[in-house]
């Protein structure tokens, strides 16, 4: 029975991607070394993920007590466990039918939770109002943003625009959708920043060939380590809405930022203070997560969506849609509950937690600094100043030989320079060519947080790597 | 803008399903007798729903101390908790990057997990291999079943045979995927079995419409109640074999089978058996959940699909598809590892375990006989043997003086039944109408498994209130 033939289409896609072949190859170096074979190193650094537990972070205490008094209520006994985090527990549990995390919630999740990610939208943002109904809890941002596509795309030929670089899987997910992609890129020579005349040109060069719907943005940026101003966030929304454009902001990264005289303004609050012709109309899907902030549980699958300016019956459609899905993971509501609603100065968890925050945050800020200093300081690196999120996107101005040679493996040069570096030095990192990038310029994607130590091997690992390998092919 | 007539297509079922109108009825009855208003009863009985822990189950002791110790591992010191669960959650942590529940796992779910789940079926199915290459952990078992539909019908006007009663929202979330719906019906005479002969004419009719690619399946039934014979799976498989059809087993409710001699098999065990020219070749999913075993771990989000027979590069392209999507909550993971994999005799936690077990079970059981018991006394209603799964879809055989007056209110007569039934009595169960039904037939829903004494109300609340209403309309 030839059900292939059925699906020929997507099977175009079918085939290992740069991802692939750097863990498949990290992978078995891992395994070499514990057979005992001698690398001039003692283990791979694994910087390929923007995976904050996974890059050596511990968990925040104060968020796995109350899970695990949630998931065994039993704790809720417990002496040593402190006071707000049983009180936490036991009002979460309260919310839950049966008082059971094991239970089903509403599809768009816990009204309690979706009420206090209204607070902290609204904190955020200075006192712009939000409502729980617009609030759609997920399996992760990723979900809703996928479904927000899905719904946009209905009819053949919607094209979204998304910047370049963006990681691949997402562009391949939107393509799944159905979705035509229509790219933008980003100025990595003004800092990665968006510009509204690309913007123009993308736009104009995708209605030749699908119909635009929709722009989709990522700040503070991925893999760019970008955050856009306030005055480029209004641009992009007077273009949006001059273009009828619905704008899909991809804010994960929004808690993490540690630029200098840097503030996350959300694409909602920028939007609201535009003047009722503009603040009134253009239709905006945010996106927010549990898995990308300080807090990092990126396997609890927590994920919101807020919507702006939809219509009420689209709005409608999209709750009858979600309600003819399961509920999203009750642990991951649970880390967006405590994500939005932490605990308060005179709270018994608040030292510990705000110490934790801060450990993490001076970490990531360290490793920021130290980053952009040793890659002023090597030749053929340059890197774009570092404002916010998981990842630095530095340049390769590479050899011609080593492109050359990269051409006749058949393969991107930023993807022979990874692999080199993963193989000589055993540093894990992603290459720039998964993300697209402007012809003839090469990358590499580095999770910036990781602890200070490991960051300085890496640094120097790379340092001396890079130096041979520009030797080599110069 | 108008960001509505876009999806106008879509919005056609935008409306409040009966579903939802009980639901609204029964939270505003219990916001009434909240404010003290006087009613017939204390308190609404939800027995809307297939969830255990809304249903008054405990959590299993052994899953929540695992879970608890995954995510707070400080618990691994603490000596109230049993050695077999300490070491399972040390276990289970290693898997995980960075030794925390927190990071992201393998897309298809974390390999140790994937090869429990193996073991489990080869165990299940009497030694019939299975591989951990076909296994897919996704966030609960319809999540792999809708993206098999939306891989299935990738080309227009595809169809999907489906039974008759099956619950509205699946339908929904199939037509949402792009799937045109062939009904088929299940025969309440014969205990709502399934009929090749009907599977036939359901075929032939959608051939007049559609490209018929799959046949749905579920085993045991929602809301049937009734689980398949092993010679009825074997026609099925031969049907779907002859009409080159893709078999999707939805076999959720594997776990719960209480009718006399009656025992589940497995779609894939059976095909296995069929001879090589059948069992090499139809292709089939089946898929399975944390949710409706005895766990009942809903709100964790944890299922699994089994692919057989599928061309290899069909199942690469189903990995790389998934390879897209962020991993399935890890806490769902975990429940289906410990599903897959319980405590055995002689583990610390094996006593309570399988007395804790044991007790859902009987209540299941003892549940089961006495609707079987009491609706058999009712006149009015008729129940087909209960074998299996967590529902009952008795039926209604409503006077003429009642379904007219449903026809005036402009709703179906079991819809008028439930509303009636939900007001008088404080019963809140499911309209037959919503799951669908022959023409002139009429049903509800009830949910089994809940508190024995618990179940001894509804049913004596429901005979009085079945007597009075009989007695209203006749």
């Amino acid at each position: 029975m030839s059900f292939l033939k059925k699906i020929s289409p997507l099977l175009k896609n079918t085939f290992l991607s740069e991802k692939d072949v750097l863990s498949i190859c990290a992978a078995q170096i891992e395994a070499e070394i514990q057979q005992g074979k001698r690398k001039n190193y003692n283990e791979v650094l694994d910087l390929s993920s923007g995976d904050l537990h996974r890059g050596g972070t511990k968990p925040i205490s104060f968020v796995r007590q109350v899970l695990a008094a949630c998931f065994y209520p039993e704790l809720l006994e417990d002496d040593s466990l402190p006071l707000d985090v049983k009180q936490r527990a036991e009002c979460l549990l309260r919310q839950c039918d049966g008082g059971s995390v094991g239970s089903y919630t509403d599809s768009c999740g816990i009204a309690k939770i979706k009420q206090c990610v209204t607070k902290f939208i609204t904190r955020r943002d200075g006192g712009v109002p939000s409502s729980p109904d617009n609030i759609f809890i997920t399996t992760g941002s990723q979900m809703a943003l996928m479904f927000m596509v899905q719904l946009l795309v209905q009819s053949e030929g919607s094209g979204v625009l998304i910047p370049v670089p963006t990681y691949a899987t997402f562009t391949q997910a939107l393509e799944d959708q159905g979705a035509a992609i229509i790219p933008y890129h980003l100025c990595e020579e003004q800092g990665w920043t968006l510009q509204v005349e690309e913007l123009r040109r993308a736009l104009h060069a995708g209605r030749r060939t699908c119909n635009p719907v929709a722009l989709y943005i990522c700040n503070p940026g991925n893999p760019t380590g970008h955050m856009q101003s306030r005055k480029s966030i209004e641009e992009v929304i007077r273009f949006a809405a001059e273009e009828r454009l619905f704008l899909l902001a991809d804010e994960v990264y929004q808690s993490c930022v540690y630029g200098e005289d840097t503030e996350f303004e959300s694409y909602k609050k920028v939007l609201s203070e535009m003047g009722s012709t503009i603040s009134g109309t253009v239709e905006l899907a945010s996106f927010n997560s549990a898995s990308k902030g300080f807090m990092g549980e990126c396997g609890l699958r927590g994920g919101y969506m807020e919507l702006v300016n939809l219509d009420p019956a689209v709005k409608e459609y999209t709750r009858t849609f979600f309600s003819t899905r399961s509920c999203p993971p009750v642990g991951g509501q649970i880390a967006l509950d405590l994500m939005t609603d932490p605990p308060k100065p005179g709270d018994p968890s608040f030292p510990t937690f705000s110490e934790e925050i801060q450990s993490i945050k001076n970490m990531i800020s360290k490793n920021a600094r130290r980053i952009q200093e040793v890659f002023s300081e090597i030749q053929g690196i340059s890197c774009q100043p570092l404002k916010a999120g998981f990842f630095v996107f530095p340049r390769l101005h590479l050899p011609p030989r080593a492109i050359k040679l990269a051409k006749k493996k058949q393969m991107e040069p930023d993807m022979l320079y990874c692999l080199h570096l993963l193989e000589e030095s055993g540093l894990h990192v992603r290459s720039g060519c998964e993300y697209g990038q402007k012809k003839d310029s090469h990358h590499f994607r580095l999770f910036v947080a990781t602890h200070e130590d490991t960051m300085e091997d890496v640094l120097q690992r790379l340092k001396t790597f890079h130096k041979r390998f520009m030797m080599e092919f110069s």
